[in-house]
């Protein structure tokens, strides 16, 4: 398989991890879920992410769910595999076996740990890429609302420039769009971007220098359609059809709970065979339910309208 | 001046602080921004919160500029007046005064210093209740996004019968919605809860029991709108009218750049005759502007449509 | 093997994990040491604490040691086995197979991400008691200092009403001695209570109701003989002979670096055939192991001018 | 009054902030405190750090305790100033006066707020800089335990490259031996180092480079006599007097507790009125104080037994 480059782009959906009403991992749903993803024309697939409630998972379920989509996906699109762990032991057994298999690159997020200024960071990563192997390309997350690891746009400059395998950053700082331009600006060499945070700020990190997207908005046809208009240069549009989606966006886009209204948003398009997400994860009272069946049917009825306005 | 209750109800705007260019406060300015505040209807006005930016205040600075805008609001709307600081002694030098001078309430958000379990917080708003004086209606902030103190719903009871003086709750938990429901199902007495977080929520919060909104958006009429149409059962028509400023309140809300956000909108729509803040703050770049500009226009653009369809 | 009670008492030792010089596993290693902590006669073995490196082994690795010490103790003292984890389904992996071999208690200590606050503290552990079996006795370490997670003295309480399966707590607060008090007044059932941070406040924790230690100090015969002596009322003796241990106490308790130290000294004292700690660890300098060293030459000349006392 | 400079050494005592049993400021308790610290032959007097009370003053009483203490010292020694503070507006209006009135420096800590990364930390020091004035003298103040603001030793050599105003670091990482001797070695100029945490490592502080001590332990006289017995290369008698006051030290050494502590040592001693602190502060309970009464008598004990043996 291809691995991961400075140049990649476009839309790498963030893959939720399928388990049936018992908790028990759905490798046959993970099969159909990436044929959703892909069905949505993405441009790669991120797995074992924390949306993909890695943490959750024993070590080998998360080996054995990542081997097996990776032999679903057969090299139709780049896979990227989330690897951060409490030890590079435990980093090291997954990462290996899974770049062996195939997968396009590792994704590696400092943990809290390391979060003592920043030549601790350095020094993390410095132990980390030796864990997952020099060769092997890695995308770098900056979230640090979830992790609590502040990085400025020169520790990423220094990053950039000490790790020739780090090829991406994912990110998902927040405010996030001046960073975006500075980082842009600052470091001398070509350096894929994709952006998280559910897509909210998507055009605008567009505009501001981003290659695409790293997400998993249960709607990812739009962040690829999203992604389109604006190569071609077509601003309005680009924000006409964005702000439709804004209203779930926006539903999707609440710490905790959002991994649970993403899958259920995948459920009731089909993509999942069962909304169940492992503990511990709020879940989805009846009242939000209502609230999210609510919005997306006014999200039919905009689509709808929008279709009929351009052929009128 | 009527004191707060717990019956209080509808939009309390949380009033910047304008500064001139050379970052003095600027008392002036202070009731031209009251007085659009007011001209927008909303019920009730919150000075020094920390969208006020308080700590960037001395503590004589602080009290000058409470009293005035009580002053100029002269009793024509409740004005709760944030109190929360280092010590209790200043606590209690800036609450004596205003509550003297008018001020309906004050607002107090335990500090992370006290975010060591719920006994804690509970001892913390003990002796806060006894620097401000018993019979001093206070409201609760509850932004655990900004203090790093948790409060659970079971705390939150707990305080509500522990302090009759509590007469009010900011919810500004994130996610929320389920919380603010379990709120009021167990809240075994009346308590006002208005929201904050910009509103991004705010249609939900509504439907979920919430009373109003505390918060700050640019476009406080909305706010206000959105209450107005919610008490009269016109759900379709309060998202409708929410969904078109979606755009500019995700813009708005986004921790640390949203004041700068704010005051520069405010300033747009000649409230402000100063958009600068205090440092330390994040400023708008050249880029951000043009994206407050280009978003404003297309608020505008769509509120033109809206009065068109509404019309025809 | 019998199962931990609440009755339980004395010094359960905190056991290092031996690596090699390579960083792999040496289980030959961890008989030689276990045969060192019997041999200085403590009453129980705590396995796979923080101490004890556990987030730095692969779940599997983790499995193979703790099989293989309950192997080598056979029954002699009770073993308690750290199942802190990510994820349910970790700890519960690890918990089962350890349980089954004859541990007699688990260990578990609630993570960052339960911070929310006293409910979320219980439904942290309503969770994990049902992954690792409601039957199996488990240790509720109190370690904020660590975990970031607060325990106030009611909630401490609350668990122990809830769980009847939470036989000891391993009291690590620090601040702790007050705390300590309120625990044993407050808690209406027998709790087994041992306490942490190096022993550094051992004595006091006795005579405030203490029922031993929980610490891996390198000379653990003296947490042995100082609760002898506080159990024969000898309260001026226990402070002589644990004051001449402070200085190394003291410089052991670093956090981060403590680990190191401890190694060090077991290895200079026989116990460990090799002072490495697995990455990310820090390393002692040449002058920290110049400071222990003179540490250990004035405790030894100490011990033997107490002897030429007593004979005298 | 000279101002502090690079080559200052010694022991630099934190002063307690005296209050009455009300609660109440004793400024003239402050004259005395001041005449037991001087009779201690300190070099220096630091007031309004964090065990000083300083957040629980209103900033009117700040102002007015310090001007207090400036008069009263009458520059006999050296006094720093803390202005830590929740903005520059702050900070301004305490270090402006002070200065003026003769203090010799001031202290400055970045708080939680800049705690987003190096980068930040130079941010927020260069507002600070230009709030106190670029020619005030200051103390960097590295407290990452109590500030949740890591500082690297790179982190460090940058501050001191660029704030020349930089001249005396308090060194209160914890662990911090091996820091204390990386910053010696890597910094490229003269600038004094103090070390704090209760004066609990201060002998082997001394021997990795360090200028003496800032910190209040109840017994100065003792941080004074190390100090001296190290200038003179007596090692093992610096070990001897110091392991003597240990078990104090570490009492005296628990965060949160450790002002009660103090401020009850320095009552028994004569040099308080009243032991009292300002809520929010932990009280010491009756079993506390019987302990520290336990540690005095014996370490008054001790020191009779030491003085005997010099003499015989």
């Amino acid at each position: 398989m291809t691995k991961l480059t400075a140049d990649a782009q476009g839309v790498f959906v963030i893959a939720a991890t399928p388990f049936d009403a018992t908790g028990a991992l759905d490798l046959e749903g993970a099969a159909r879920l990436i044929d959703f993803y892909l069905g949505r024309r993405v441009q790669g697939l991120t797995i074992l992410g924390m949306m993909g409630e890695a943490p959750k998972l024993t070590e080998a379920e998360a080996r054995r769910f990542a081997l097996q989509v990776l032999r679903h996906v057969d090299g139709r699109v780049p896979v990227v595999v989330g690897v951060s762990a409490q030890g590079f032991a435990s980093m090291a057994a997954l990462a290996r076996p899974v770049i062996e298999a195939g997968a396009a690159a590792v994704m590696i997020q400092p943990p809290q740990t390391a979060a003592r200024g920043d030549d601790a960071v350095l020094g993390y990563l410095t132990a980390a890429v030796e864990a997952i192997g020099e060769d092997t390309p890695f995308v770098l997350q900056d979230f640090p609302l979830a992790s609590s690891v502040p990085m400025s746009v020169s520790l990423i400059e220094r990053i950039a420039q000490t790790f020739p395998s780090c090829v991406m950053l994912k990110h998902e700082d927040w405010p996030g769009l001046d960073k975006l331009s500075a980082i842009r600006a600052r470091i001398g060499r070509r350096l894929s971007i994709l952006t998280g945070n559910g897509g909210i700020f998507l055009p605008f990190e567009l505009m501001r220098g981003a290659d695409g997207a790293m997400t998993g908005f249960a709607y990812p046809e739009m962040l690829v359609e999203v992604c389109r208009l604006f190569a071609r240069g077509e601003s309005e549009a680009m924000l006409d059809l964005f702000d439709r989606y804004l209203p779930l966006v926006r539903y999707e886009q609440q710490p905790g709970l959002g991994l649970a209204v993403r899958k259920y948003v995948l459920w009731r398009r089909g993509a999942l065979a069962c909304p169940a997400t492992r503990d511990p994860a709020p879940k989805l009272t009846e009242a939000s339910r209502a609230e999210l069946d609510w919005l997306m049917r006014r999200l039919e009825r905009s689509l709808e309208h929008q279709r009929k306005e351009s052929v009128a």
